[in-house]
């Protein structure tokens, strides 16, 4: 049988989404369960690979069955294409498994030439409505099928408008409207050397050719990429039978969520304009009117439209986001998806969903997007604080959280501060798709026109970035530079903050504060946490880090650096005589000196942590790390040590490596100076014995040697931490349980784990480390080639943010096995920064990790994504 | 039954070396076949292991049973230990499974007392050689077991003979070695606080304690590390009847081997001192007879001991040490081992007792060790460039080769001269145990007394060091640091010249040729060619390496390294050019000049290798290395390319790297900037295809991409090199054909063996690199721990010389694994500097690669070591 490549409206459903698309997909669904869809087909996505494979042909079945289903859809609708008394016209869409709004192209009124726009004109009895839509046809073909730019279209309209002497579009003649038309056909002559297609069919092909072409446009690779969209064959193309929303005022069109895609309310909400067409509302160049409104202009419409909403819901059982037309009095549903929305709405959707008995807890659990609420536990606006700054303008709350920043007026101005460190805020009068470099550039963005679905707003949320939009007392000069808002004058660099969740604009640089776990956002995580089985913990070196961290949940501390506590201003002297000494005597008197501070900052960690679990790192990094860089450091050192600056400048040439990565550190420093482990095991130990009697609990420390490669590195080390543990138990006249672990960080750690696990009470995977050494890359070297390694596909995923299962992972699974096979309840964590990262707590999830630690900020991520994996992987 | 911890010399065999030390088991097996041999009995190498675990102290059967052996001993000889009639006197010796002379102590002539040196006088009639016998036993058992400095003793007997107004021991008669003994007495008990012990079991005991003590001294250590010597239980102690050369001229003792340890010449070879003990031959202060001048003196124990050189070498079937003692006419064996021999002597005697059918061929090539064979690829004098040089000396050629350095006089100036990087020789009156570790920082060896077996000698010959000894024309006065020799004053840092081959000294800094294999080498190597099944390579980058390697016997060349050819003084520019250039453009100008210099280097190699295989690796270092370093030099940079110094300063903080190993290099160089690959697949194809034409041969060049860790980064490269391939097949009108392969040095590529060897013709395990990322050791920085990991037993041995099997080696393994289940064939090599480690060899030939790549030096020894692989792996 003749494989299938195109699916009428009347075939497809919702589940063939990698085949036709979401829009395809959900277009025929909607005409199953019988809403009002107008009819069409689509194209696959697999005659898009196949498109692309053989050299941007198709096969001759493809144009064959787009044959076929055009002659099906010309005899459903009793029209055919390019008739000269009533045409039929089709939109062409794209349409990807995955959306990717107003990344890829579309061509609206298709099948209109010099002869059917007089049919059009006809049967619909307005011919400036069939001369309008030939107008915007031609441009539109123009630009997005033919390349001819739309500045030229655009500036043949403004001078037809300047010789009329007329403000808008709409009150241009049809006498006006024909000479539009002659001078476009003109340009697209003068411009390409060929004329405007009259032939309906070509312009058919053409278009589909289009779409399918811009699937590889510049900012669709962008996006994807940004997106982190991999895996898809390509974009489906749907042809559909126009409707027109511009038919006068009984037309219109709109853009509507089921519920609130900003904060998740279960309230109908959206937006339409009169007598307008889809673009319209989406470029944001007329601001629309709420849903509401319809109410009152056309409520029988309105009505209709709440049932589908409902239906709709019910159906896909999730917010949708869907797009109608009303064509004289007549309602068609355009598209229908789900909707995307904030972390913030996801969270409030997936639980009132739940509490509504629409999905289940498993269901509701799956729903969200992890990394999305991080949205959630981005910096707000302390409005105490706020109370006395100045508002200089209220826009619509677009995209929540707060955003402080320099202004600045375009795309590439915001890419090129971001890249130097600066902060800022894109400010746009709207903003297209070709800005979403310098969105992504920025802290939020502010656009003085656009609703709460224009561009700015809909990729704002989608990049979970603070967004005030259509802020319309602006008066934004892009030329200049400049706001002017009442008599306020704001320029390039200015500080402005944004609160993206009332819409506030502040002239000044405000505090941002923590957010916390509250509401649904702490029911969510209750229930995430009956359902994953890894324990999670958090990677916290201060008290302050740790509070953070007990706030979102976390059960423990995978991770206390100790390194960090060395550099507090009176430390750091003590820590630079240790590592200037000479002799292990003067060692050990300037490690006596570090010996407080250590143990007050342990003491600290576990008055907050309590009987809860926390892994100590003894010292990590190579002893040069804690030395002066500044010329007045190193005398301030030389003074306060008493010794002259060139016997430190001699000490830190010689302490100087080639690639200190793999230097003396880690463990190689407790070995060749047993007085630092000694040193710290007495604070530690020493910190856990005081605490365990001053709060009457028992605390069980949990040391973790450091960058083991050999079991008798561990060995050593362990007989260095028991030794010293058991004079302090002596001293002390107590002991308390303890355990003795090591990170697995080199390559040869997770090889020899079968041997190291015998002398080890528990493994955490240091897989930052793991990283570097599996792959050869030195994090802080691998920009010089990891950008382009990702560009060209070399590598799928930066390797240190999602774990690289075949490399390092396989190492991990490697040591798991090793490990669990002498010790069967071995407990495993991870501690890189892959603990916070999704797609790696499921590979840990899948292994069998016991917990994964990671940043304070990331433990409400953590805890959703280990109750997705555990739910997933048990299915 | 009671577990068995001391052994008669009538119950022990050759085979017990593990337990009764060599010394032991050799004594037992002489006693077996007949040999001279005085009675004794040996405790094993487990007492020692258990005094060690004891604490130092024995269990109470190995007290019991050395009494039950004393107890027979004393019997058999019909005297008794302490007997104040007719004393039995006995030597306490040292003997561990390994050989490590002079390392451990001897106490001789123990059981003498006030008391019994009565008995000793009346039974041998001659008082004073008993008292002189209980002189050196004070004096040896003060020093070796009761730790009283030795120069005490030496002091008192120096002052005695100044007031006797002698100049020798000999002129000391009875009354005044009464005395000394007396003044020795009294300074043990001055210095102890205790008595010399008059208790012959006391004494007995305490110096079976101190033996097994001297296991564990410094020296002993040191040496078994040197000598790589493991997993050993202790030393044996034998406990022997003594018997006397020093009782007049009808006495003597000596040392000989069956040939000459020096050449392997079939030859008996020794040397003897009449009226002597035996460490006055090996401490080489009397310069003693040629074993021939025995012959004239004793002619029947002469032909006694020539009949036992026949039958011992019979007997062991390889060259015997045999040492021998004559006690007033009667002829005793006091040892007998495998002698120590240089690698040229050992080369010799496996050819020669091969054709003398004694042994077999696979035998011929398991007795040889490969590494000795480094001494015949030691450089040698060039004799015709010397022909005018000044010979000021001759002595000994104790060890041969040559070697040339600045004179030093003492081992710790030799160590800390070496260390700064000079080259140096040590020059001594003498060595003992204490100059070990300087003779090991020398280039070579001279003193002016002791003979061939002396202490130098030996063990310079065991070091592979060139030695002259007993070079008795120089007047060496290590006080004022001078030579004198004939009107010729030397002095520290003076260059001198040593010719270990024919024992010259020359007062210059001569130049030093190359070796070659020829005679019973060449016959060695061809034998082991037979036998062995891994081909051996050599890393050879130009073709001077290359013709070295190939008069060696290297099948082919397996690390080619491109950028080693970058480094000529014009092509350097052209480099530099390239890395400073900003486009594609500049670059690929840039590229265009060096060009021309790599395809005649290409040329060059294959002009030399003809077909046989070559496998070049594309640029590996990162491109800063290229860079000036000078500050003149990167004026002069500035000016030729005529860009401002701060330009190329700028360029050169950009390409510095934190961890350069892990950065930007090996194929990420040809992927971000592919026209170097260009470049160099054009030069090496261009090469290839024009000599092969020039010499009417087939070349099939080995293109091997560096530093891979993903399967899609040799994809990459691998179109590149094709496209480039096919472009120069075109613009030539040939083809020839190729492989393309890639190294295996990161832990990933390991991992992933099975999805890159699908890309892949050839795999060459990296495992410099593959050691350095699974070990997480930065070479360049490893001095800062490795030294104190090797001490301290933490790792067993440098993984950069011997590959770490547990580590990199368990990930060789994996990919050989992976790989060949892809595909059986599937050509796999291995070129990092392990390649010509013997124990890595065998390593390689167990996990089945195909080939090993080292450098051109270690070719022969790498030859051997893979015959000796195979052996042994088919047994």
């Amino acid at each position: 049988m003749e494989e299938k490549f195109v699916y009428s409206f009347y075939e497809g459903s919702k589940e063939q989404k990698q085949l036709l698309g979401g829009k395809g997909a959900n277009l025929a669904e909607m005409k199953k369960i019988g809403l009002p869809v107008s009819s069409g087909f689509t194209i696959t996505t697999q005659a898009c690979d196949i498109y692309y494979k053989n050299n941007k042909s198709h096969p001759i079945e493809v144009i064959n069955q787009i044959n076929e289903n055009l002659a099906k859809l010309e005899e459903e609708m009793g029209k055919k294409l390019g008739d000269e008394s009533d045409p039929l016209l089709v939109s062409v869409r794209s349409g990807a498994a995955v959306s990717m709004p107003g990344m890829m192209d579309t061509v609206l009124n298709l099948g209109l030439n010099d002869n059917s726009v007089i049919g059009l004109a006809t049967k619909t009895n307005n011919e400036r409505f069939a001369l309008d839509a030939y107008r915007r046809f031609i441009q539109m073909f123009g630009d997005v099928v033919m390349e001819v730019s739309h500045s030229k279209f655009e500036e043949i309209l403004e001078n037809k408008k300047k010789e009329r002497n007329v403000a808008t579009d709409v009150e241009l003649n049809s006498q006006d409207l024909k000479e539009v038309i002659e001078s476009y056909k003109k340009v697209i002559r003068d411009t390409k050397g060929y004329d405007f297609p009259q032939n309906p069919r070509e312009q058919l092909q053409m278009a589909i050719d289009a779409v399918f072409n811009s699937w590889n446009n510049e900012r669709a690779i962008f996006y994807r990429k940004l997106n982190n969209i991999k895996g898809l064959l390509g974009t489906a193309v749907n042809v559909q039978a126009m409707v027109f929303g511009n038919m006068g005022n009984t037309s219109g069109t709109g853009v509507c969520f089921t519920r609130n895609p900003s904060n998740g309310e279960n309230k109908f909400y959206g937006e339409f304009l009169i007598n307008a067409q889809g673009e319209d509302v989406v470029a944001g160049i007329r601001t629309p009117q709420s849903i509401e409104e319809l109410k009152e202009i056309m409520p029988e419409i309105y009505n209709e439209l709440v049932d589908i909403r409902e239906k709709l819901e019910n159906h896909y059982k999730d917010m949708q986001d869907i797009e109608f037309t009303i064509q004289e009095g007549k309602l068609y549903i355009l598209q229908t998806r789900n909707g995307k929305r904030t972390g913030n709405a996801a969270v409030n959707i997936a639980i009132d969903l739940l509490e509504e008995g629409k999905i289940s807890e498993e269901e509701a659990i799956l729903r969200i997007d992890p990394n999305s609420l991080n949205q959630l536990l981005h910096k707000q606006i302390n409005e105490n604080k706020a109370i006395n700054a100045n508002i200089i303008a209220k826009g619509l709350p677009a995209s929540p959280g707060a955003a402080v920043g320099k202004i600045v007026f375009n795309a590439m101005d915001a890419k090129s501060a971001s890249e130097s460190g600066e902060k800022v805020i894109l400010v746009r009068n709207e903003t297209s798709p070709e800005d979403i470099i310098g969105m992504d550039a920025s802290q939020g963005i502010l656009t003085a026109r656009g609703g709460m679905t224009s561009h700015a707003a809909v990729v704002a949320r989608g990049m979970g970035k603070c967004c005030v939009a259509g802020c319309s007392e602006l008066n934004i000069d892009e030329e200049t530079k400049t706001i002017t808002v009442k008599n306020i004058v704001l320029k390039e660099g200015d500080f402005i903050t944004l609160n993206g969740t009332t819409g506030a604009v502040y002239n000044c640089e405000l505090e941002l504060e923590e957010p916390t776990l509250s509401g649904n956002f702490e029911k969510l995580m209750k229930i995430a946490d009956k359902y994953r089985r890894l324990q999670i913990r958090t990677n916290a070196d201060t008290p302050k880090d740790a509070q953070t961290a007990l706030n979102f949940g976390a059960q423990g501390i995978g991770l206390c650096r100790t390194e960090h506590m060395f550099f507090g201003k009176e430390r750091i002297k003590a820590v630079r005589e240790m590592i200037l000494s000479k002799t292990k005597e003067q060692r050990e008197i300037a490690l006596k000196k570090v010996l407080p501070f250590q143990k007050s900052d342990f003491k600290g960690i576990y008055s907050l942590m309590l009987e809860k679990p926390v892994t100590i790192r003894l010292l990590d990094p190579p002893l040069h790390e804690f030395l002066p860089n500044e010329e007045s450091e190193i005398e301030d050192l030389a003074k306060s040590l008493n010794i002259a600056i060139e016997e430190i400048r001699i000490n830190m040439e010689k302490l100087e490596e080639v690639n200190p990565m793999m230097g003396h550190r880690g463990c190689r420093l407790g070995i060749t100076y047993p007085e630092i482990t000694e040193m710290q095991i007495r604070a530690i130990m020493e910190a856990a014995i005081e605490v365990s009697i001053e709060k009457n609990i028992n605390i069980v420390p949990e040391i973790m040697v450091p960058l083991i490669g050999n079991v008798n590195e561990l060995t050593n080390q362990k007989n260095i931490i028991i030794e010293t543990i058991n004079k302090v138990f002596e001293e002390k006249s107590k002991t308390i349980d303890y355990k003795i672990g090591t990170m697995i960080e080199t390559p040869r750690a997770a090889l020899c784990a079968d041997k190291i696990v015998k002398e080890a009470d528990f493994f955490s995977f240091g897989t930052n480390d793991l990283t570097q050494m599996t792959l050869g890359f030195s994090r802080d070297d691998v920009g010089k080639f990891l950008g382009y390694y990702l560009d060209k596909n070399i590598i799928e995923e930066d390797p240190f943010e999602s774990l690289d299962t075949e490399g390092p992972g396989q190492l991990v699974e490697m040591a798991v096995i090793k490990s669990r096979n002498e010790k069967p309840d071995f407990k495993l964590g991870i501690c890189g920064e892959h603990g916070g990262n999704p797609k790696s707590i499921d590979f840990c999830e899948k292994v069998g990790l016991n917990y994964v630690s990671c940043s304070p900020f990331r433990v409400p991520i953590a805890r959703l994504a280990a109750a997705q994996s555990t739910i997933k992987n048990n299915k």
